[in-house]
C-alpha cells in the first residue's frame, strides 16, 4: 500500500475540500461519510466510497479525519482502533488544545501513527496557494507524509512535537481573529446607528487597521520582556474613553456584554496596580479566571 | 480682544498638551485647572495663570475644554455660562454623543458658540503631524476658528453640524480600537499559555491583523447595501472556532466572559436565521440589545 492512498472521514465542507484536493492532485482518495450523499460529487470526480468507516481506514495508509468535534471523532473512530493501527491518522477536526493532546495519546495507545492539523484559513483556500495548515505531533510522522499533505496546498507548517500545538496556535491566532472581527462589526453598526456611513467611516477606522501589525510587534517583545511601558496609552488613561464607549453603547439600545466585558478587564488591570502600565499588561489579567468566568 | 487669544479649562494629560501646543504655537493662551500645581509648567513656558474659571473665560475669545466627563463640565462651566455668552467653547471631554449633543443645546441656549471635538490620537501626537482631530457642531464656527484650532497640529477634519457627530466617529472607532487590541493581548495571552512565543505566533497573527483593512471596506460596503453573502466565511461555519475557542480559553483558566458575549453575539444570529449569512450581518446582532444588557 502506497502513501499515495488517503482516506477521508467527515465530508462537510472542509472534509469535502480536502478529500477534492487529494483526489485531484492525482491521489487514490478513498472518503467515508455518515451521510452517504455527501460523496456523491466526489465520488463522480474519482474518488473511491467507502461503505463503512472500517472500509475506510482499511483502504488508506494515510487516514485524514475531519468532523465536527472530538466526541464525533470518538464515536466515528474509536471503534476503528484496530483497523488504525500501523496507519497515519491526521486529525483536522477543530479542537482545543487539551483534546489534541488526549487524541494523541489514544493514537499511540493503539500504535496509530498521529498529527494534529490546524487549517487557519477558509475552505475555499484548500489546495490552492491561499491554503495556511499548521501540523503538530512526532516529526518522522510529519516527514514521512509531509509530500502528500503538500497536495493540500498553499503554506504547511510542522509547529513542534507537542501534539496540542497546532491547536495552540489556532485558538491564538482565532482569539485575534474574532475580536478584531467583532471590532470592526461593532466600529460599523455604532457608526451607522449615529447616521454616519461606512464610507465615512472607512478613513478614520484604517488609521486603526494600520496601527495593529506594529502593535502586535511591539506587544509580542513587551510581553516576551515581562516589560509594559506605559508611554504613550497607559491603560488609566485609555481606561475612560471605554468606559464613554460603554455608556454611548447602552445609550445606542446596543448589546453591551462584550463591552462591559472589556471595561471588566481593564479595571481589574487598574484595581491590580497596573494603570500605569501599557496595554500589553492586559496579558496578564486575561489569562486570570474571574468568579463569573469560572461558573 | 482676538482670536489668538485662547483658555484651556481642565489640564489633565490632554488639557496640558492642548494648552502646550498653543502656547508654543504663539497664541496667547490662559490656562485654569482646580488643582492649580498643573499649570506650573505651562506657565513657566509663558501661559497666563487664571484664578478662577470666570478669569479664563473673560481672558479668551476661545475657550477649550478638557475635563473628566461630562459631569464635570456642568460643575466647571455652567456657573460660568454667562461670561461664555458671545464666546465660543470647543469641548474636548470625551463624551458619549448624547452628552455632547444636550452640551450643544445648553450652549445655544446661553449664547455660547459650541463646537464638540473628538481627539483620535494619543496626548504625545498633539502639536504634532501625528494628531486626528474631528470637529462637529455649526459650521462658521468652525470656519471661524479653524486657523487657531489647527495649531493642534495634524489632521483636522470637521464633520458635520451635528454636534454629536464628533463624538459618533469617535465612539465607532474606539470599538474598532479596543476590541482589536483586546484580540492581539488575548492573542498573545493564549500563545504564551500554551508555550508559543511572541515571535513565533507573529507571522501568523499577521495574517489576519493583513487581512482587516480589506475586510473593513468589504463589510462597509455590505453594510451600505444591506447585503450579506454567505461566501467563504458564513456566520453558522465559523461558529463552531469560536465555541471551541471558548472551550480553550476556559480549560486554560482564562477570564472568558469576552468570548462568551462574542459567542452569545454569534448564536443569536444563527437563531434569528442569519447562519448562511456573511460576519458583517452580525451588525444588526449587536445593535439590538438583551434582556440583560438592558440591566
Amino acid at each position: 500500500m502506497s502513501v499515495h492512498t488517503v482516506a477521508v472521514v467527515g465530508l462537510g465542507p472542509m472534509g469535502r475540500a480536502l478529500a477534492s484536493a487529494f483526489s485531484e492532485g492525482g491521489i487514490r482518495t478513498t472518503v467515508w461519510n455518515r451521510t452517504q450523499a455527501r460523496a456523491d460529487a466526489l465520488v463522480e470526480r474519482g474518488a473511491v466510497r467507502a461503505e463503512t468507516v472500517l472500509d475506510a481506514v482499511r483502504a488508506a495508509e494515510l487516514v485524514v479525519v475531519c468532523l465536527r468535534d472530538d466526541q464525533a471523532v470518538a464515536a466515528v473512530l474509536e471503534p476503528a482502533a484496530d483497523a488504525l493501527r500501523g496507519r497515519t491518522l491526521v486529525n483536522f477536526t477543530s479542537t482545543a488544545p487539551h483534546q489534541s493532546r488526549t487524541r494523541g495519546e489514544w493514537a499511540a495507545r493503539h500504535g496509530i501513527g498521529y498529527l494534529d492539523g490546524a487549517i487557519l484559513t477558509p475552505t475555499p483556500t484548500i489546495g490552492g496557494p491561499g491554503a495556511l495548515i499548521l501540523y503538530s505531533g512526532p516529526e518522522p510522522v510529519y516527514q514521512a507524509h509531509r509530500a502528500v499533505l503538500a497536495t493540500l496546498g498553499g503554506r504547511a507548517e510542522y509547529v513542534g512535537e507537542d501534539v496540542g500545538r497546532a491547536a495552540g496556535y489556532d485558538a491564538a491566532v482565532l482569539s485575534l481573529f474574532w475580536l478584531s472581527i467583532l471590532g470592526v462589526v461593532h466600529s460599523l453598526a455604532m457608526a451607522r446607528a449615529e447616521g454616519i456611513s461606512g464610507a465615512d467611516l472607512a478613513p478614520f477606522a484604517a488609521s486603526i487597521t494600520g496601527l495593529l501589525p506594529e502593535m502586535l510587534d511591539r506587544f509580542a517583545r513587551q510581553v516576551e520582556a515581562d516589560d509594559y511601558p506605559g508611554g504613550i496609552s497607559t491603560i488609566a488613561s485609555a481606561s475612560a474613553g471605554l468606559a464613554h464607549l460603554t455608556e454611548s453603547a447602552r445609550r445606542l439600545g446596543f448589546d453591551t456584554a462584550i463591552f462591559r466585558a472589556s471595561l471588566d478587564i481593564v479595571e481589574r488591570a487598574v484595581d491590580s496596580g497596573f494603570g500605569a502600565d501599557g496595554l500589553a499588561r492586559l496579558t496578564d489579567i486575561v489569562a486570570r479566571p474571574t468568579a463569573e468566568s469560572v461558573r
